[in-house]
């Protein structure tokens, strides 16, 4: 059990950090480029901008980097990321994940910074996941085991929001969710 | 792929219908007698009745149970209910999920009818795969295999969107979600 939530940790991390630190890449060019959608709502929204989709990648990369230099070496037990681009697709996943989420909140016209419970919590997970699974199957179904998945959707929500915390007290965040 | 979709569905019947059919069983009495939570808002709402909850139960069960008739008499290769007991599981939890989605939404203040998209077309798929799991984790894990999950997931809420659109066609629904 324990185990289960160490793996299920170290696989999602730098999908956490990606998505939890794109707020601290502020940025100004949004990705929409100010424009709107035919329906005459933002595309993405003035909260999505390219700084945060490449900073939150690029440190959610690092991080994925670091583990696997500190798995490899002091052979600690725990997954490893190989081959090393499935830490790519989960952080820029998890950023692409975010993305869409944004992309239908527009839509159904929910202004930004406005909750979307759920969506909110697992747009960064069902991207990360699917853009790895897309490009790294074996990789991604070897390493979620349904049990990792179980542990990862309970983890996520609790990691996430705490990561929200941490940002709005830094003065980072607007909303602590 | 066929036969996943096939095995998706079947697995997944007793829940559409008891989900679906609850509001048929209109009802008076609400399961929260009217009462409000803590927080001064109804446990869960005016749309909640014992009619409906017990009703939409009783015909996923019956449901499930010409399912299993019919495997029964045709020998037609789909999963089977055994225990039988799963039927019930499934379609109590169905109704538990959606429930449980409700007090949530009273809690946040969402008003009756108002969608809250995801958790809507998920919850009664949630409340059966967990109170089956609880109960017969055995038979949950050897059918509900991730490639199950994974077309249950995308077939479910297309399923009830559709099912949806009929109630709301008959009179029977207010909104057409």
């Amino acid at each position: 059990m324990l185990s289960l939530l160490v793996n299920a940790l170290w696989l999602m991390l730098p999908a956490y950090f990606s998505n939890s630190s794109a707020v601290l890449f502020a940025g100004k060019t949004p990705i929409d480029f100010g424009k709107n959608f035919i329906d005459g709502k933002r595309i993405f929204g003035a909260g999505k901008t390219f700084k945060g989709l490449i900073g939150g990648t690029l440190l959610g990369i690092t991080v994925g980097l670091l583990q696997q230099l500190a798995k490899a070496g002091s052979q600690i037990s725990v997954p490893s990321f190989d081959p090393i681009f499935v830490i790519v697709t989960l952080s820029f996943g998890a950023m692409l994940g975010d993305l869409a989420k944004s992309f239908v909140k527009r839509r159904f016209g929910i202004d930004r910074g406005r909750p979307w419970p759920i969506a909110d919590q697992f747009d960064f997970v069902a991207g990360a996941w699917i853009l790895t699974y897309l490009f790294f199957s074996d990789w991604f179904v070897h390493n979620f085991t349904p049990p990792v998945i179980a542990v990862a959707l309970i983890l996520s929500p609790l990691l996430h929001l705490a990561f929200n915390q941490i940002g709005y007290r830094l003065g980072k965040k607007r909303e602590p969710w």
